[in-house]
């Protein structure tokens, strides 16, 4: 039976480490092509992306983005620093080159509502991949102008973010989330939602102020 | 059979009438959840919502956004305008207050990435209301701080979108999308990605600049 939306975004998980099994490219196509049917705003479809899986590119954009990173790593402090460290990250990106496909967002910066519809593409694409059994994460370059010159593009565009696309090498666990009644409210900021089954409430309740 | 991603994104269109057929709160609060489990940046999960269903705070809402609204319409010139007037849009809402459900999305904006990872979880729940066979619309209004204000929501929260929720009583048609082949790109910009079946292209093909 087909896994449903909920099955799919319980199962999936931020991925950093990618075995070297093939992937289909017709998998990375039907992701990108679920993602380019997300709205955007006055229908511009500000997304553009390039699928990578030639070694040598892959390789150069591992560096480019790796220079940047050093840059970050070499200058970040306090809570942020504290996090980093606690993930087990660093300025490699060894998944940059290991995973079999990496999937480069770009932006068309003049489209309204630019950045917005971009991130609802990515996450219909996130989804999509799960779906195919793939697992991805969403790298964001500290520094996006050397990745962007080792792929050509032209002024205009942003590189909003690299998703490397495989099978999962990965143990760590899935990331908590917080209790859906810390972030639902009803009817205004602080009321907390009805459970399920729970007797509807009364509206003088949300009149109070 | 459960649909595929693909055929929810397909069939998922901006929907700006609804019935007043009723709407299961558990459905608006399963999309809610299916999106609070988008990956985030930090995981700091930036996202809280506040479901609307009270037919006065619907009201006030409208009318905090018809305000804003009402000045862009003054004021807006150009391509935008002559786009808005194609898609037969104004000043007037009234799908704020007609559709069974509003859900207000706001964001933290102190987190890292807190726009990216918002419009990831919307990205998620746009998909997750069309499995419920619910329709909806991302409504980003012109000012933000008139809503804001009625809803009670404290300093540091954005307005993102505002989603009404219901059942479609709306015909038009889907917008179209762009070919594949025009945002698409293979290694790098401008290269066509290879068509399904087509022979593996060669590495020096990559290599030329």
């Amino acid at each position: 039976m087909a896994k449903t939306l909920l099955d799919l975004s319980k199962a999936r998980r931020s991925i950093r480490k990618y075995t070297d099994e093939n992937v289909s490219l017709d998998d990375i196509q039907y992701a990108l092509k679920v993602a380019s049917l997300a709205p955007s705003g006055a229908n511009e479809q500000p997304w553009r992306f390039i699928i990578v899986d030639d070694d040598d590119v892959k390789k150069r954009i591992r560096e480019a983005c790796e220079k940047g990173e050093r840059h970050l790593y070499d200058n970040v402090n306090g809570e942020f620093k504290k996090w980093l460290l606690s993930q087990g990250l660093s300025h490699e990106k060894p998944f940059l080159e290991e995973a079999p496909y990496l999937v480069v967002i770009l932006m068309n910066r003049s489209a309204k509502y630019a950045r917005e519809s971009v991130w609802v593409a990515i996450g219909h694409m996130l989804l999509a991949f799960e779906e195919k059994g793939l697992s991805t994460l969403v790298y964001t370059p500290s520094n996006t102008d050397y990745p962007l010159h080792e792929l050509d593009v032209p002024t205009g565009y942003n590189l909003e973010a690299i998703l490397p696309v495989g099978h999962s090498d990965d143990e760590n666990p899935r990331t908590s989330r917080r209790e859906l009644s810390e972030t639902i409210y009803m009817n205004k900021w602080g009321n907390r939602a009805r459970q399920k089954n729970a007797p509807t409430h009364k509206r003088e309740e949300q009149r109070k102020t």
